[in-house]
Formats: C-alpha cells, structure tokens, sequence
C-alpha cells in the first residue's frame, strides 16, 4: 500500500448535519446557476463515477439530482446488459446516453466497471485489462475532443469504513439489499480490488482524463467535496473552452502522411463488364449472397456496409442490386443526409451508433460517418482540427465494430467528370429522377478537386485490414455492382470461415 | 367459400414484363412527385402489409424503396421480439417505428401477424383473437385519429397459387430459405388460414379501416395495383385532409359527462401533518416501498409513477422523497417539458411510448401525456377534437401498460391559491429555487379556473379502475408526501399479492 495514490487523499475537515445545511443553499444557488451559464454555452457535462461500494456514490447521484433543474440533468446507472445491449459493441448502450449539449449526465456503475469485477475475480489477465483500459482512454478521449466536459469522481473507502458500511447496510431490512450478491467476497478481495483501482486510476493519468479520488466515508464532507469539484470544473471549461488532444496543423498535414495517397488517380476507370456476363455472374452473387447472410444470421455475424462517392456515382443503384436477394427482415438501408436537430446536439458519432444493428442482420449506410472528413471538411463545416482528428476516431470506431463480430465493408464509387455530367444530364431530363438533382449536386461538381484531395486522404488513412477500403470503378454500372457484390461475398465469407476457425469445441 | 371476400377480388388484366417497363417511367415520375407533395404537407403515411405467405409482400417493399427518395421513406419488418421488446406492450415496438410527418413507412409482419397465427394454430379461441383485433382497431384509429394515413394491403392467393409459389421457392436454393419453417404447415391449414384472415377482415371493416385485397399471383400486376392505390389514397388525402373520428362538439361536451365532476372542489385542503409523525411514517413507508420494490423488480413487475399539479404544487418534492431509498439502477425520473423538433413530427404520444421501461423498474413522469387535455388544452395547442378524443386515447394506452403487467399510479397534486402565491414568493426570494419562476407560472396562475375545470374533467374521464387518479391535498408538504408514497406502497403491494395469486403453480 505504500505510495498508494490512495494514501494521498487529503484529509478533509468533518462537517456536522448543522453545518453543512448552513453552506447549502448557496451550493444550491450556484449549482443551478452554473446550469443555466452551461446551457447558454451549449456545453455538455458527463460526470463519471466509480470507487468502492458503499461509499456514497448512488446518495450524491441523487442529492444532485434534487438540487438541479431536472430537465437538463439525467443520470444512467448500468446493471447487466439486456439481450439489445450484448449483441452490440460494449460501448452503445454509453454511446446511447451521451449527455447533449447544456446537459449534465451522471454516470454510475459504468465503463470501469465490468474490467475492474473482471481483474479483481482474475476472469482476465493483466494484459487484456490493460486492453481494456485503453480502449476506454480513446473512448473518453474521442467524448472530450469533441466538447464533452468530463469529471471522473473515484469514491474511497478503506477496508475498515467498507465493513463498517457493509454491516450497516446488511443490519436493516430497509438497505440488506442494496448489499449487492458478492458484495462481501469482493470486500474480501479488498487489496485486489485496491491493486486493480490503482492501475485503473495510473492508467488515467498516463493516457487521458484524470481520476478525482475523495473519501467517501463522511456523507456532508463528500457531498459538498463533488459539488465545488462540479462547481470549479464546469467554471474553467467556461472560461477557457475545450482542450481537445491537439491535431495536425494544416501546416504539417502533407508531411505526416506515412501512406501513399493518390488513390484515384491510380483507378482504371475504362473497366467495363458486358451485359450478358453481367446477368450470368450477378445472378450467381446474388445465389452465393443470399445463403452466406442466411449462415450469418444463423451465426448472429453482422455486417455494416459503407457506401460513398461522388453524386451521381451509382450509389442507390448498387445498393438496390446488393439487397435485391434479402429478405425485407434481414437488412436495413440508412440514408444519412445533414444531421437533424436532436443529432446535432449530440456528439457526431452519436447518430451512427443509433444505428447499429442487433446481430445477424446487414445494417447499409448510404453516405456515413465519412461525411466528416468529405463534406464537412470541404465545406468548412467542421473545423480543421475536428476533421484531421476524426480519421483516428473513425477507425477506433470501426475497430469495435469489427471487435464485437462485425463485418464492414466500405466502398468508393468513382467516376470521371465526363460521365457524371452525363448522368446530371439524364436526371434533370428524366421525369422520375429529376427529384435526385439539386443546386447542391452542381456545387459540388466545381469542387471536384478538393474531393479527390479528401477521399485519397481518407483512404489512405482509414483503409484497415479490418475495415478495408474498395475503390470500385463507376463509369460502367455493371462492373461496379457486380463488384461491390463480390466484394460482400468474399468478406462475408472470409468472416464465416474464421468465426468458424475459431469456434470453441463445445 | 361462398360470400368469401376472397372470392370477389377484381380480376386483373394480366401485364406482361415489357408493358409494364412501358408504364414504370410514369409511375415513377407520379410517386416522387407525390413524396415531395407529402412532405410539403407534413403528412405521415403508414402503409401496411399482411395476407398470404408468397403473395410478393416483401418483393413490393423492395421495389417500392427502389423507386421513391429514401430519405422519406422507411420500411419495417418484424420477427420475433427480442428481449427489451418482450418486456414492455406488444405495441411498444411499433410505436417506436411509426413514420414522422412526411414520411412514408412500410411494414411487413406486423401488428396481425402474431395473432393471426395464433388463431390458425388455435393457441387463442375466438373470443381471444376478437379482443386482440378490438385493440388493434383502437391502435389504428389513434393513428389514423392523429393524422397519419394508414392504408392497409392485403395480399391473396388463392391454395394452389400458394402451394405453386412455395414449390418454386423450395426448388432454388437461392430461394429456399425463404421457405420459412412451419410454411408447408401453415399451407396444410389453408383454410382455417382463410377463416382467420375473412374474421381480420370483416373486423376491419366493421370497427376500422378497411383492408384493400389484391391478388398477388402476377408481380407486375400487383407492384402496379399497390402503386396506384398508394398514389391514390395520398392524393385524396392531401385533397381532403384526415377525416379523424368525430370527436365530442363542445357545445355536447357538458351534457355528455356521464361521470360526476367536482372532484377537486370536494378535497378537504386543510389537512396538516406534525412533523414528528412525519418522520416516524415516512421511515416505515420508505422501508417498506424499498422491499416491495425490491420483490417487484425480482418478479419483473414495473410501475410507472405519474405526476401532475399546479405549478409550486409539490411534485419535485414528492418525487424526491419518494425515490430517496431506492437504487439509481432501480428508476428514473423524466421531467416533461415542451416536445423538441424530432417529437413534434410523431404521435402525440410517441415521445411517452419512448420512455417505457424494461420490466422492473420504476419511471416517473414529472409531468405527463395529460399536458393533452391541461396545457395544450387551456392554450388552444390542441384543437378541441383533438383534446376531447384524448381522454379515450389515453385510457386505451394506460390499458395497454396495466394489460402487460405495469403498475400505473397517477397522482394530482392539489394547493390552494393563497397557498400557490406564498410559494411563488419564497421561490422569487429565495437564490437557490428562483430557476424554478418563469413568466409562465404567472400566466398560467390567472388561468385557474380554467385548470380546475381541465382537472376535473381529466379526474372524471381518466379514473379508471386499473389505472386511478389519487388526488392529494399539497397545502401541507408532508401531508402530500405521506399520502404519495403511501398510495404507490398500496398499489404495489396488492399488484404483488395478484401477481402471486395468478402465478401458475410450476
């Protein structure tokens, strides 16, 4: 125990009932005042804690609760994941309660949680903890780069005051409950339990956002403690705005690129396929398609499939072909156009992980995520630090993804200037697909370079093994759709055969 | 057979493949069009598929989404429910989907899917599949009530048709997965499959809204049968505008109360509580909802909490007191304010249907889905039609919760005038609590008779046996506090002693 960061709490002054309502109602008065200065600055608030049970957490939750205006406060306290949650990627269900803008989220029994019960009881080894750890410090960090003011609260108590609390809970029949099943085989993992909340609060301080740690033994003393630390903490970010992990200057954006780039200008746009093979090879596709996602629903194998490119590329087409053999239950197709309001309050991922399909099923997203570093890059709408950072954001999304079972496939549809002008021209002359053409589509054909500019960035920086990228050549709309297709099957496939690789013998 | 409704479908020219290609451009052309009209009208359009297994239900889905702009129009098809669905109303996952305003939604194996089987298999008798159309004639019509146009396909084939179609899908192995298990079966029991489906029908149309039958043994035929009726029913809309159920004239309103009114001018405000005896209940009643919260949530019993009152009536405080001995894991409170921009395009009642809970929990609205006939009465933000239609639909909806196994407790919350102004004084003088005083507190104090009467109708129409309002004097705080947690410690322990009562003996 010696140097142990839990030694260093600094002692702190007890405070009798009398005089802790003695100083409330001006904790009150700034509290709610605090509010309204955070939600005229739009600023969102996520107030994360953990620490040893019986130490007070879940009483602060709620005293906050009372002395705030409850419509901009909302608490989330995690118990077991529902079947929903655990056929998702671990994160969703936090993805899913990220406090938008003016709002204060309270966080209980959260993130740190099922790591910390998995160490202390060794169902994981050092090392898969520490994986765990780190996957939480980009979580966090992806939450605070993008504006998310976070406070993490760590509530001490020594071994002592924790038997102390456990027995005073378990003495009457109005709190034995709250005594949770295996709360006293942890408490007799105690030094365990320590050892693993020091790594958790070293590694926070190492990688990303610091622990607060309090002592949780004196009910005014911690109380009045979280609220000047909520107080102080929002006071600064007001002052002073955000400090996201710094990203790439413009200046130095060429020079640190470690992969080529130029990605389209290597594509042979000429490849064309004939109509009859195009018939003969597709059906057989769709054949192989249909069968391979019907083992992977049996096999609960998800797939999310990306599509992007110019307008006019081919998009809604290949899509259509690819979906034709599905069943209507089997996938869903999620157009992403601007953001609606609810969405923009909220982080820019938050509307991706909305999305997320239960497993087994084939989740299509016409235009994506991607948007950030195309059109919000172009267009100025997220600023240069937002979109150089979203392509690490973005395959650490991608990788949980793939992580929890996931297949992603993402293709670019490419096509030349010449043909997409052919096709603008078809549209506005078409009756039926006049609708597809907007001043939009013609501004952003004068920005044709930039676009290829961004997508050979993109690729070159979020093309991971596995999340790959496909560069599909457009100009002839068979070849592109009987590729994407075979480009499904073979991914599809492959994950099949190594989700089959790796089944235990049971 | 004979009077079958089957037996009178139209006949239908045939279209051979290249007549129909002649006909798709316009088609086409006339269902963009009427996308863009739908939205400019702010329009919601629900249409629904059932009938025949192979009849090319989910084919016109598809091919409907091929056609129209995606980003207004969504398709649902259900299977199973998962486990949160299981959880709450069988209609709760269908209100999560219905379509916004502007919006065109599709559904497959819907809201007749379940009991249509269940008849054909004779899980249920009929009187069982009766109740569960009545309910889905009441689902329909608050849709339909509310604005969105539903329109109801049902697609035919006659025994043969059927057994051709499911030979050719058995034949390919493309295809044959889409044989579901039990098909063959369900084809065995075609008949009865034709009785269950003549009862649908005849019910829909004697209490709701009719289906339109086609047959679906030709696929251009029926894709161009589907479109027109689409096309059609749109333009009429947007010509007519909806045509809800005639709801109460105001001039009947007073005569028509069946129930006697007053209520609130019969409550004896004057009765106090000693502060003593305060604390001594309010230990034993927090005690004892701590353990019947406790065993409801090991019997999966939820209990939605909802409070309404005078503004300064007491609702925060008592919602306070009342969740102060239970877990954050256990509750949540939802404060309702004013819809934001994504609830304004649904259902008035799709933003509370949002929020139910998984079983075992406890949700309490701090404000409710009666601002319908309060609020948005009193301030004309419902048109009288509307609000007068309320009353049922609301009833219908707490039927739905309570049918399903939640405990549904309503409490008013009622001061006196003299008491409200010393109230909102303190408030105005007191830093801490002055958030809580805006103009409108005011304005809606100068409305107080018009909330008495609003009250008194809501306690008369909406006191239902499963579902009753408790109205509680609030002049005295700890008064109103006692007779709360009181009332819900009472309503859950009798839920919990009928739940045990009618728990099969396994």
């Amino acid at each position: 125990m010696e140097n142990s960061v839990f030694e260093n709490i600094p002692e702190q002054p007890s405070l009798s009932k009398k005089e802790f309502k003695a100083l409330e109602p001006e904790l009150r008065h700034e509290l709610v005042t605090m509010q309204q200065e955070l939600r005229q600055a739009g600023a969102p608030v996520l107030l994360l804690f953990a620490g040893v049970d019986g130490a007070g957490k879940s009483d602060t939750v709620n005293l906050l609760n009372a002395w705030m205006d409850p419509r901009w406060i909302l608490s989330h306290a995690y118990s077991k994941p529902s079947e929903e949650e655990a056929q998702r990627p671990p994160f969703w269900r936090y993805w899913r309660d990220i406090p938008a803008k003016g709002q204060i989220g309270m966080y209980l029994s959260a993130w740190y949680s099922q790591p910390l019960v998995d160490r202390v009881r060794r169902k994981i080894s050092p090392e898969a903890f520490e994986e765990q750890l780190e996957a939480i410090a980009q979580f966090e960090r992806t939450l605070e780069d993008n504006g998310i003011l976070l406070i993490k609260v760590w509530m001490h108590l020594d071994k002592d005051a924790q038997q102390k609390q456990l027995e005073e809970l378990s003495s009457s029949p109005e709190t034995e409950w709250r005594v949770k099943p295996g709360a006293w085989e942890n408490w007799g993992l105690y030094s365990r339990f320590i050892d693993a909340s020091e790594t958790i609060i070293q590694h926070s301080k190492k990688a990303g956002t610091p622990w607060h740690i309090l002592d949780g033994s004196q009910q005014y003393v911690r109380t009045q403690q979280v609220s000047s630390l909520l107080l102080k903490k929002v006071k600064e970010r007001l002052a002073e705005g955000p400090k996201p992990t710094p990203a790439l200057s413009t200046k130095d954006w060429d020079s640190s690129m470690k992969t080529s780039r130029g990605a389209l200008g290597n594509m042979d746009l000429s490849q064309t396929l004939d109509r009859a093979i195009y018939k003969q090879e597709m059906k057989a596709l769709r054949r192989k398609l249909v069968q391979l996602q019907h083992k992977a629903q049996v096999n609960n194998l998800s797939t999310i499939i990306v599509f992007e490119g110019q307008d006019a590329a081919g998009k809604g087409g290949a899509i259509r072909r690819l979906v034709k053999g599905l069943a209507a239950q089997q996938y869903q197709v999620i157009p992403i156009a601007a953001p609606n309001d609810e969405e923009l309050r909220h982080h820019y991922l938050w509307r991706f992980w909305r999305h997320l399909p239960r497993s087994g099923r084939v989740t299509i997203f016409d235009r994506s995520w991607y948007g950030r570093v195309l059109v919000e890059r172009i267009e100025g709408f997220a600023e240069d630090a937002a979109w150089q950072r979203a392509y690490e954001e973005i395959n650490e999304f991608e990788a949980q993804l793939t992580r929890s079972g996931t297949v992603v496939c993402k293709f670019w549809i490419q096509i030349d200037k010449d043909e997409q002008l052919k096709r603008f021209n078809l549209r506005t002359e078409t009756p039926y697909k006049s609708w597809k053409m907007t001043d939009e589509d013609w501004r952003n054909r004068e920005k044709w370079g930039e676009y290829t500019d961004s997508v050979d960035d993109m690729v070159a920086l979020t093309d991971q093994s596995n999340a790959p990228w496909t560069l599909v050549a457009g100009n002839d709309k068979l070849h592109a759709r009987v590729k994407v297709i075979r480009t499904v099957c073979d991914q599809l496939e492959k994950a099949l055969q190594n989700q089959e690789a790796t089944k235990p013998n049971t």
